[in-house]
């Protein structure tokens, strides 16, 4: 498939483009600083910035079928980046008529009672950027929330039935990410998720 | 009637509380520093947090018809204040059973293309917090939309036809924020405003 990542030089995000090109995909790498993409025939750098209009961002999606937002400014940017530029990125991808929309969220991000009180600015990001996804759209999305993220090396296995606080090697994230790309049952679905004892292939196919 | 205001320290909130009591109403004046509020028969200062819960908010509004958002973090605290925290006193508003919520916004906050450059998380703020009154709530909402807020005195006169950019005298914002109290022809509108040639009374009056 032809799949674009925005965010992709990020901790998830380098790892992301890494595994949907080893699949055989097709990724058109969307980053700020997209020269710091290695390239090679399936990894196409593109240079995106999420402070663009909807109208130039959907210019950068026309020869794709997919859309990843696994963007982050890391607290410094996030009503224009976390927040409004995932927004314009589903708008891009609905003008560019883009039926799949995958985003990288945070766990429990529509539950405020549960959010972790250290990053709650990034939570209030989240929530408004999912919130619009589901209700304002009608893209088909999946949601992937996970908790803290750890520079770790993934084990293939998760959970998606977490309660508390969970823990993610970041290469388990990405895992999912690229795992869920053309699953329908995931569709339409918020998948919250921590490093466990599943692989992650069967965790996919168990959502409902 | 009994109405509380939120941001009532606020540049605005100062002038439209004695506005409000001036007419004869109950205000219950919420800020965070509510010590800072004149009380007297008519203006009751309350103490509000705009980080508190949902459900910590609909406290404030047990014995009210009305509610302002007034309040603005002038760009320090713009997810939590100007966004989420507008967003959870619509919240409360409708746990609370009241109808009429009256919204300080910003000029062509839904128009993307119209931001002036200058204040961009604001106004990603405020398009959020907007979109959500008018899509997301039932509530009777005005939305009042000055451009540029200046601390001149109030000439009584606007315009509410603004193409372009707007100047604001900041007492005829509070005017017109009170003007729309009980106005019904001004639910579910979005006001632009300017200051103008039209008395306030009049250009409110004239909303279809």
């Amino acid at each position: 498939m032809k799949i674009f990542v925005a965010g992709a030089t990020g901790r998830v995000g380098q790892i992301l483009i890494k595994q949907l090109a080893d699949k055989g995909h097709t990724v058109y790498a969307g980053a700020r600083r997209e020269e710091e993409i290695e390239k090679n025939e399936k990894i196409h750098p593109v240079h995106m910035n999420l402070h663009s209009t909807v109208a130039e961002l959907t210019k950068l999606l026309s020869d794709v079928e997919v859309v990843y937002f696994v963007a982050g400014s890391r607290g410094n940017d996030l009503l224009q980046t976390d927040l409004n530029g995932a927004v314009k990125l589903m708008e891009a991808a609905n003008q560019a008529g883009i039926a799949r929309f995958i985003h990288l969220s945070a766990l429990h991000s529509l539950v405020p009672e549960q959010w972790p009180e250290s990053i709650p600015d990034y939570y209030v990001a989240k929530f408004f950027s999912d919130k619009w996804l589901i209700d304002q759209t009608d893209l088909d999305y999946t949601i992937v929330q996970p908790g803290s993220l750890e520079e770790t090396v993934g084990s293939g296995k998760i959970t998606t039935n977490v309660t508390g606080f969970s823990k993610n090697s970041i290469e388990n994230v990405a895992s999912v990410l690229a795992e869920v790309l053309d699953k329908t049952n995931t569709i339409k679905k918020l998948i919250s998720m921590g490093d466990g004892d599943t692989p992650i292939e069967e965790a996919i196919k168990n959502i409902k």
